[in-house]
């Protein structure tokens, strides 16, 4: 084993330090943590750390081998120690990890009440700069979203489509999930649901119809609500309508401060 | 040069032929014939040919060197002799071209009357075995669906969304693509427009309106017209609805015969 | 609640049955059964009925009633189950439920004996037609791929890159999905692990320049040996190289019978 | 037409600007001008302007209405003019227009001298706020990366893959597209062709043999020539290594300053 030569060790010349370096797109079965309990789904993961100029590489089998090893679910402190791990295991003073997954809630149908699983996209990210730690997650909602203009200007009927608002923030405190996709469901036309009874989608297609937004409305409304959320240090909302009547989509962006 | 040994040539003593061998996802500038007139586009390109038995390898770099060397532009005509020349150039009895790309329509606002471009998304396949010539195509068509259920049901609105509609034909004739895109349009809920104006916006709001279409309809209707069409030999028509109150779509296939 | 109408129940006069109706794209947490155990995954769904032409529309809220209520993990034998528990709930005589979802094995490093995991993307689908029942299985396995021409041309070194292999199978007894992976794992240059140190690297690095395969040779060898699986009744092998040296695939299928 | 309510133009009162908005993911042929041509090529267009906090919604269709008028072919200049006249048909004081597309150049074999196209994926980006103009450029190019620690440790042999490394720049000056490609190419352990004939095969093969680059190496020798290049305000460098030996990726980046 001593004459299998360690390439990566040696030093380096360029003066040139990189700001990431690790492993991109592993996937894993992961347990997640959130508000209304644990949940097992498959995450796409991102691992890197800073490298100082005068080291060549990164050992690429570390990272694999620590997240590999990782046993626990994983929330925010979850993160945390796993970044906190990483970077003592690459012998890094800065790094960044990024986990991308599909999360299920069980929501109601509004009139029957019948359950079904909808599910979201998100990302939990931890970041170690020197002695800072930065959490940031992202949320992508899919939600109903119908014209008001075309409503306005139509003798009968409205466009409506599915449409993404993509929630990008980062926090100083332990914010859940679920208080996210809240905050979005609530402003959206509408909001979505797996299965939904014949007086269930009465009801969301006159829901939908009573409360018109343009792509501008979703995203200010969903950013007032997010600027007055203490926790919340600084964030991005966007809104991606795919549009009925198009083959493009309408497109808002909200970065806050 | 000649020191260089030909792999590819050796004898293959494992007793099984190949159906297709060549090259995938070779992406290349091509100008499209079609009835409207020449377009230059993105082709993403399909090229390969059946191997005998006794042959351990194709020639990967002829394929290459054809299409490269490829100056018309393309329509039915042009694809059975692009075809026929690799055949020959790979010295195989059979195989098969397919050429995917972006196709572009120039369409009329419904009350206005501005023009604009649409984008649809179409392949051209053609296929020689023996001495049969099978020309293939397919077309994927974005429209807007409205629920009749949605309307019926609900005291206003109605839940619509943007559609998939994909027609995939073998004829014996050239057909051109813009009857085939025609056929699908003519039998949407409402067609779409890159370019609206509040008058057209309240006029295809309307029109979506007044043509509610469940995806079963969709498929319907529109084999009913292709099964009349003397041109075309076999076909499926698929549709499917993005529902602007789901995260799933509705989805529906019909094959003809 | 009698008041809300039925429009699929009505009678349809178009002359036209439909051969696939229902959801697609649902996402899901699904437990997969297999030979080394059981695992929690998310898979994505499609289901579908054939629809008889006297009737106007399915209802699609019923699949997602019957897939969200199931609550056994998932193998063959389920799969056969909920493929009849959806004919009987739809009313419809044949049907047909596919599930697609990352797959994962506890690998052990050739050399040091490490272990970790490798994913893989895999699709059961049962189908019903009057009194058959159709189960087949894909599976996506990454490997490596070294060119034996590129070998036998160079002075030194040979240009591999990762190769997605893909066997899609009919059977009619139960076949596990690892004994595909371990057949196709078995024939490619190399096989891929997630988690490899310095002697493991070194010994891949060596497997794969000793086993050259052409694009042409995986897919004869994969044929070879489910040709002799009595459990396999159809099947097709394809190989699609990612080539480091160009910017295309190199491509072959082989279809049995 | 008097009758038809102008929604968009109304007052809003929410004190919340938005930063972009727009349409998104609209597909058009374009030509585009670079250092060897002119190119027809289809691009994927983003325009979005800024909306001050008083107005309630911007004109959707005028981004539409502005590109489908464009006639030029486009660079850098031509896309400052497209800039400035849509702030100016928009009413807005800043906005940001995206344009990405596939780009190619003609490339000659390295031994026989053979030309074919390769294919690069391009995006120029025009960005006015108040009176700075600001233009960016991404080129992502595909090479072949061979590891230095898999030759060094093994008896013969090396694993080499394809990868992606994207440099995203902006300048104060015109930069040509190949400028970039070039220096990207000229750092790889070898670049790509679309088409080489054997003794071709052998070059490449070898070269890269005799220049293996560790995915940090890439980033840090395409960083130092791009700092040294005086148009070049800030940039980031990152490269992707689908790695052969692993099914997730090798990945670093470099940000400057």
């Amino acid at each position: 084993m001593n004459a299998i030569a360690d390439v990566q060790s040696s030093v380096d010349k360029r003066n040139m330090p990189i700001n990431q370096v690790g492993i991109k797109n592993l996937r894993l079965p992961v347990g997640i943590v959130s508000a209304e309990g644990t949940q097992q789904t498959i995450a796409d993961l991102t691992m890197t750390v800073a490298l100082p100029e005068e080291q060549k590489g990164t050992h690429m089998s570390r990272f694999v081998e620590l997240i590999q090893a990782q046993q626990c679910n994983i929330d925010f402190n979850g993160l945390r120690q796993l970044t906190e791990a990483m970077l003592q295991k690459l012998d890094a003073t800065a790094g960044k990890i990024s986990i991308n997954f599909p999360f299920f809630r069980k929501k109601k149908a509004p009139v029957t009440g019948i359950a079904s699983l909808l599910d979201y996209q998100v990302t939990l990210c931890g970041e170690i700069k020197g002695d800072d730690y930065l959490q940031s997650m992202q949320v992508i909602v899919p939600i109903t979203s119908l014209c008001p203009c075309s409503k306005e200007i139509s003798a009968y009927g409205a466009h409506n489509q599915r449409s993404h608002v993509t929630v990008t923030l980062s926090c100083h405190d332990q914010i859940n999930i679920e208080d996210i996709i809240d905050i979005i469901e609530q402003q959206a036309s509408c909001q979505l649901y797996a299965l939904l009874k014949r007086p269930d989608e009465k009801y969301v297609t006159e829901y939908a119809y009573d409360n018109p937004k343009f792509v501008e409305d979703m995203v200010r409304d969903i950013a007032t609500t997010l600027k007055n959320n203490e926790k919340v240090t600084t964030f991005t909302v966007e809104s991606e309508n795919f549009e009925s009547i198009h083959n493009h989509s309408a497109y808002a962006l909200i970065q806050y401060p």
